[in-house]
């Protein structure tokens, strides 16, 4: 385990992973034309206001999705920038304490979303969160497989019913166990949106049977499990000194379930995502050297997404608790 | 129009549909095998106690699956009946007025079924409606190819979106327009997922390129509506001689915007379902007399699940008021 100084907070235990996921990560040679591409995605969908949060926001995208797939060509990496960029901003828009106060409300802001990912028509009057799913989805099935197309956006309901999971029990998290948790978690920290469209940017399809086999799930599984530990990790500091109460995150789930305080939950937190980073790079190793080039291809997007999320937590839009 | 009597209702005005689904409606030469596999299927997992409406539903089930897709064999009317049955019986037990009451502990119910359905490993300490969800996705999956199998649980994922967005809805139907009801209602009475367990069932493909234009996503949002608007007026009775307070049905939402009484909206709603039928009707021929023997037996499929929907509605189910 690591330490590390936070502005507002004592110095809190990270987890350490030099022997596993040690960066520096490779990145793409185009993170550059990424941003302002989102840039521009973002002045035609407003999805944001045009404040420093936007650009920050901009940019951990940008440059977290050069790592998440540093060898795609363009067109994959500013697909997947803009939906990670949607899911983003709908989440800090719609979701989280926003949604708590009224769950209703955010089941009729997915409405119209479900509604355009089962191929309805588009509603009349949409705002730019719909007419920018819109042209996502459009711009999906023109790239994807119809297998491709669907397995994404089966992700994204799942993460959008992961957010309406949440805006439930915000207001009662004391229903909320560490195992409920755990599963809910890959879909609402986007990883499994991320490691589905990894066949849509880099255009390699796994064949069914290895797909549902133990050797391409157990990697998925520590993956997606260490992006939401990173994750928790990263924002809980952030969402602490924003003053949002009782925000979903493991460490006071940790401190709940074990009876402890902030550091303890950390390094109860930090030993979990070491455990889950090991599990990660074995099964990866694993799929990467046994002897098909699909499952090598598929281990190395595994891995980059891991990476990805391991820069993330050291980028501004965290450290700025 | 034509009318009906109902025990406990006076005669109301239903749609005639003489002209365009005229029955008697073809069916299957295993109904008796499909009844039969049900009630054993259900004594596997058991989903509803032994009773009368357990009865009437594997009977309706069973015979309902049989008229929609009277050419189909044995195993793929099994299938499709088990899952007709678990989503009744998930909704009869987990969503409506029970849901009502607390969306938050449907949200939580809801959550085993998005982990399966997302490929999540079973939970532990399961109950018979998590084993039979994963029954039916393991027999779903030998059966379909993948894209089959993602279209499938997409629509599955949009049900259970549905009995949500019904279950924040039933307290406060002012929120709820004709329009977004509309939308929402073809998720809600099944009928999506029927139009994609057609291809499981058939074992045919709609080429992406049809699947997306015009000429079948017409008919196919005719027959959804079509359903919604058949299932409304056949339950709205039963429904009401339950005493659910406020139900979310057509009717009542007719009877909101329009001002008007029962009567007067079983009018309007009868000749809505007429001009939905008319326009199935047309599509369906259309598609039928295009020249594409695929896209002729998707016109087929669309014609037997509307005549699925008309026969349901003079069930025992539904004239038990």
């Amino acid at each position: 385990m690591t330490t590390t100084d936070r502005p507002g907070t004592a110095a809190l235990p990270m987890p350490d992973l030099s022997g596993t996921f040690p960066g520096p990560f490779p990145t793409s040679p185009h993170a550059d034309r990424i941003a302002e591409h989102v840039a521009q995605w973002l002045h035609r969908f407003p999805l944001l206001g045009p404040s420093g949060a936007r650009r920050t926001l901009c940019d951990i995208v940008a440059h977290g999705v050069a790592r998440t797939f540093p060898t795609a060509e363009p067109d994959g990496l500013f697909l997947c920038a803009d939906l990670f960029l949607w899911l983003t901003a709908f989440d800090d828009t719609f979701g989280e304490a926003t949604a708590a106060g009224s769950p209703a409300r955010l089941v009729r802001r997915i409405r119209t979303c479900v509604h355009l990912l089962a191929d309805g028509e588009p509603p009349g009057g949409a705002d730019p969160f719909d007419e920018a799913l819109r042209d996502l989805l459009v711009r999906l099935r023109t790239r994807a497989t119809a297998a491709r197309y669907l397995r994404v956006t089966g992700c994204l309901r799942d993460v959008l019913f992961g957010m309406l999971w949440e805006a439930h029990h915000l207001a009662e998290p004391h229903h909320v166990t560490l195992h409920d948790y755990r599963a809910i978690r890959p879909h609402t920290v986007f990883v499994r949106t991320l490691i589905a469209m990894a066949e849509v940017v880099l255009r390699y399809d796994l064949p069914e049977e290895a797909r549902n086999s133990r050797a391409v799930r157990q990697p998925e599984s520590a993956v997606a499990d260490l992006a939401g530990v990173l994750n928790d990790l990263g924002s809980y500091a952030r969402e602490s000194a924003k003053g949002v109460p009782d925000s979903l995150n493991l460490i006071p789930l940790i401190m709940s379930e074990q009876k402890c305080d902030v550091p303890g939950a950390y390094a109860a937190a930090s030993h979990l995502g070491e455990e889950y980073a090991a599990a990660a790079r074995r099964g990866i190793g694993s799929l990467a050297t046994g002897g098909s080039a699909l499952l090598a291809q598929h281990a190395q997007a595994l891995e980059s997404i891991a990476c990805s999320y391991v820069w993330h937590i050291g980028h501004a839009r965290y450290s700025k608790a």
